[in-house]
């Protein structure tokens, strides 16, 4: 057995990607603070015209600094015990939809208890997805 | 019912957000490629120095850039049926600590196929860890 083994990574085709994303409801969201790269796992949605969003509070770090930057989204699935899973990665720019009041009419609905009436959209410039097979 | 209800966000004590990381084997490295933040899942240990490790290849975008910049590093477990889970983010300096042509002798044997000399290692400079509460 070779010292360097492990399972293949295999790339997956965009059209898998988007499924995979819409098939799950959490993601981690990968933006600058200023001081550096920063990850926020938050609830999310695909819109029809295959744009991730989701929401946050105006006040917030994310919310401070997410507007017409470039973020990373990213969503994956893995088994520690067989070394196997799957990641899909979307880069693109962030922008505010909306200053929306009412928690239902746009994007989704936070999980964490009080008000995010930021509605913000990941437009996907890139979308990438990578497989790593059970050895 | 309020629209904006949820479930608390709760702090998690540094003691418990390195137990997390302990616990756990895959994490997400988030990290500026150039144009801009990107996020990678890969297998990763704790040293006993409450570093983070973990192997790349020296000629991958992560191995060509996080040498000595600024990272973010996240561990997280979500329940999406029950709209609970927690996660806890490490922030730091990532340093090259070896390149190392044995896979076991430093840093944790990387899970894909194919040989990572390159052992990186993240001091943490910020722990942060929060618990969202069952609604």
């Amino acid at each position: 057995m070779s010292s360097w083994s492990g399972g293949a990574l295999v790339e997956i085709a965009e059209p898998e990607c988007w499924e995979l994303l819409r098939s799950h409801r959490v993601g981690r969201v990968a933006y600058d603070d200023g001081t550096g790269p920063h990850i926020l796992p938050l609830n999310y949605q695909v819109t029809d015209q295959n744009t991730i969003r989701f929401r946050t509070t105006p006040h917030s770090s994310l919310g401070l600094r997410v507007k017409d930057r470039r973020v990373a989204f990213e969503v994956d699935e893995v088994d520690e015990e067989r070394h196997a899973g799957w990641s899909v990665l979307v880069r693109g720019l962030a922008s505010l939809v909306d200053i929306d009041l009412r928690p239902t009419s746009e994007g989704p609905a936070a999980w964490p208890r009080g008000a995010r009436p930021l509605v913000v959209e990941i437009e996907a410039e890139l979308v990438s997805g990578r497989r790593l097979m059970e050895p």
